[in-house]
């Protein structure tokens, strides 16, 4: 049999790493830029992210949470006030040193006006954002205090990839204040199941929801919590966090309140966030050989309409025709909104218009000629199926059931990557099954790589070193201890007690 | 006559600078951060900020701009790329030299890790975007490139004000490049007529579109222009600008193209931006002595309502009915969207309710109390009258006619806007009377300090030296030479012919 021609070269099974830099190329998505690690968000890819941050921001503020805005730089003081949060953070930080630039002796320019105080380029807000909240939080009147930011931050990596790690990224931090600690520990839950609720509903990546091991805590949290999503190469992308921080950083920054008992007291806080990283799982989830892949509820284009002409007579009667089908579209409605139409009239060959928003992931396409107009019909292809399986369906009818076939794309989606999980995943009760599983290569049908492992569920007695040990022999570590508890068991690894079974794979 | 209680002190007249800090703390709208020069944008100023950026976003789509994103940090060399441009920012910019942050011998965090070549944190984006332009654009068909950007940028000011000037601060930038001249020109106009739309029919503040004289263009531009509005201490206050730069930056980037005629050309580009500024101008267009004063097509609440109770049992009843108000004025529509409001239950004093909300400048607040609840009326305040003027009114009448009710409030916020501005701008033909309306301070009705100066229209043979000259003397600029263009006539300072009167003040 021949190999099939895809739009991406390579296929994820020829090589997934370079597959998933084709497919971002291929969708125009974004692009590396001369500074270091730091990416371009193209227009296509940024009104991705617009589209995710409507949708996230209507549901914290929904969750009573306002925004706010906080400075980019933090003093280098402002971080050593929590000793762990510090360490965590210190050894990935951009620092400005200087405030101007002058020509030094060979004309080029060089850094003047040393700061006294170096600024750390934000990593992350806890400690910025616990100083205003100490003036804030007076009584226990002041609290609960729900804050949110839509920021960029920078953490200098040294080995990125586009959205999944970058130096710089765009982000929302979450930041809350409370009066108890079980108030503080309900947030941390709740913005938990905010991102998993997106994640499934938007974005249509089903996930795990856990706690990290105390390895993989945020530097200064008590507890940290996250969601899990298998990729298609079956690694583990941790696509959303939600931390505890008990009092710590209430302490480092002296958030306290007058309880109402009349006691000073120290605030519970918290902090949660999700990041550009969320287009990078979204891409890794969906995508196929033919590129992007996106959900109808994200999609900044619903459908596109491409006009196939010869004669500059038939492009007039064309474009007519293609007009009042975007008009009568765009007053269909798809979960609540109008439906997102845009007729593509480059000046560009229609074959190649058609390849261009197959990459681009776009759910519906139509292809409207001379011969679609006169039987009143279009010519359209849903991307979660073969390029070539393309109908021709009335327009009326096809207009009429716009929403619902958006809505079973997006089910499809969701449906086919909950399959893929499940297929993927394991229940694992002794160790040698266990190493089998992330260390065989398997052959699969069609499938000319050994592709192995997925997400195992075992019994796990905890010991930090175990999980080292592990980690050093497979490269897998445990994602996290699902909050969907199962039945308890034994630990496959020490033969010790283990209340439930957690998450073990692969992770990017 | 006793001076009357107004909820800001001082007042406008008593210290116009203190009295907008004063404004800006008594609406919670932003505060100084430990960070010289760096502003926390509180929720009120935040959501204001929000409905800006929706509204300008919304007219730049409307325009066929596109939203895209760069890094925050731009190579020193880049910066270089253009002699003027690096000349004007040079003396402003954030470095960063190093990339990790480690103990030193006495404990304290040093950075380490220096770059090979520093980073500049941006202070505008032009050389970082022309560089992806450069990549972005082959031929002509590639042509307009329509981009615009929402960031933070970083200008390192040594006097900062909150709003107005400050080291960091949240603007869009657009950049865009075109096959011609000419249409270049045509954009840089176009946004300009978008900016003053927006500052007339969102802000309610009148502006002059203008062009800049040569010493106040921006660094690298061909032609800058820009919209100037009248604070209400008679000061200028540039709201907006808008760049023609020529083939500048297309040649220090090599954005080239293929033209339709065979030829490799250089694009003609444009940049535009306006910025958190335009809160500080929001603020001293319309705030009085007793706070904040909002335009209602950008308030974050149209209407608050305010429970006033003493027993439990009114407290309930009450509570009730605010809620059942509230749910009726949000069925009803202001400029085609649905109307904001909220009932604030805070466990707080009514009386001091209500002057938070005076304090925040809130269009319409509602006060109700078991009496209006019998009488089945709300007790109404609009912040354009005085605190006290407040008025019984039946509930289904101000329900039916809030969507009228705010919009008389914005009609009448421009109107009073633009009364102000007339009656303080002078059209004047001689030297002595120019220096004279810059100079004398004369009393006015109820104003205990003398105050002078507005906007003084002249004929302006345009010498450079003479308008330093006249900086030096009065502090006044040229403000702009409007597009609007008056009679020719004879400059007053030389005796020289002149084209067309130009605008005068001081600036912020």
């Amino acid at each position: 049999m021949s190999k099939p021609k895809t739009a991406i070269t390579p296929t994820r099974d020829e090589n997934y790493s370079e597959w998933y830099q084709q497919v971002i190329a291929g969708a125009d998505l974004a692009e590396t830029s001369p500074v270091r690690g730091c990416m371009i968000i193209r227009p296509w890819g940024y009104t991705l992210w617009e589209n995710m941050q409507r949708a996230l921001d209507d549901m914290f503020k929904a969750t009573g949470h306002q925004n706010a805005y906080f400075p980019l730089f933090i003093p280098l003081s402002f971080l050593q006030k929590e000793a762990a949060h510090v360490e965590g953070f210190a050894k990935e930080c951009a620092v400005v040193t200087h405030h101007r630039l002058e020509a030094g002796p060979d004309g080029k320019l060089v850094p003047t006006g040393e700061l006294e105080e170096p600024l750390v380029v934000r990593p992350t807000s806890e400690t910025i954002i616990g100083d205003a909240f100490a003036r804030w939080v007076q009584s226990y009147r002041d609290l609960p205090l729900l804050i949110n930011q839509w920021a960029n931050v920078v953490r200098w990596e040294m080995r990125t990839r586009l959205f999944l790690r970058t130096t710089e990224f765009l982000w929302q931090e979450g930041h809350t204040a409370h009066a108890t600690r079980e108030e503080a520990i309900e947030e941390t839950m709740r913005m938990l199941d905010v991102y998993a609720d997106f994640a499934e509903s938007w974005m249509a990546v089903p996930v795990i929801k856990g706690e990290k091991t105390a390895g993989e805590r945020f530097p200064g949290a008590e507890r940290t919590y996250s969601i899990e999503a298998m990729m298609q190469d079956r690694k583990a992308l941790q696509a959303g966090t939600s931390h505890f921080l008990g009092q710590n950083f209430a302490r480092a920054s002296n958030i306290q309140f007058l309880g109402a008992d009349g006691t000073q007291q120290h605030a519970w806080t918290t902090s949660w966030g999700v990041s550009t990283r969320l287009i990078g799982g979204l891409i890794m989830a969906h995508s196929d050989d033919d590129g992007f892949v996106l959900p109808p509820r994200l999609a900044p284009q619903h459908v596109v309409i491409i006009p196939i002409f010869r004669s500059d007579d038939e492009k007039a009667r064309v474009l007519e025709y293609c007009r009042k089908v975007a008009a009568e579209l765009r007053a269909q409605r798809f979960q609540d909104a109008p439906v997102r139409v845009l007729v593509d009239e480059r000046d560009e060959r229609g074959g190649e218009k058609v390849w261009q928003w197959v990459r681009k992931g776009v759910p519906l396409r139509l292809e409207i000629g001379p011969r679609d107009l006169e039987k009143d019909a279009v010519f359209a292809g849903r991307r979660d199926r073969a390029p070539k399986d393309k109908q021709g369906v009335p327009r009326a009818e096809f207009v009429a059931q716009v929403g619902a076939t958006l809505q079973s794309i997006q089910d499809g989606l969701l449906a086919r990557a909950k399959a893929f999980r499940k297929e993927h995943t394991r229940r694992i009760d002794n160790r040698d099954e266990f190493y089998a599983f992330f260390t065989t290569e398997r052959e699969e049908e069609g499938k000319p790589t050994p592709i192995h492992g997925g997400f195992a569920m075992t019994h796990f007695s905890g010991e930090v070193e175990l999980e080292k040990k592990i980690k050093d022999d497979l490269s897998v570590t445990v994602r996290c201890i699902p909050l969907e508890k199962s039945e308890p068991g034994t630990c496959p690894f020490t033969g010790k007690p283990s209340a439930q079974r957690v998450v073990w794979a692969k992770a990017y």
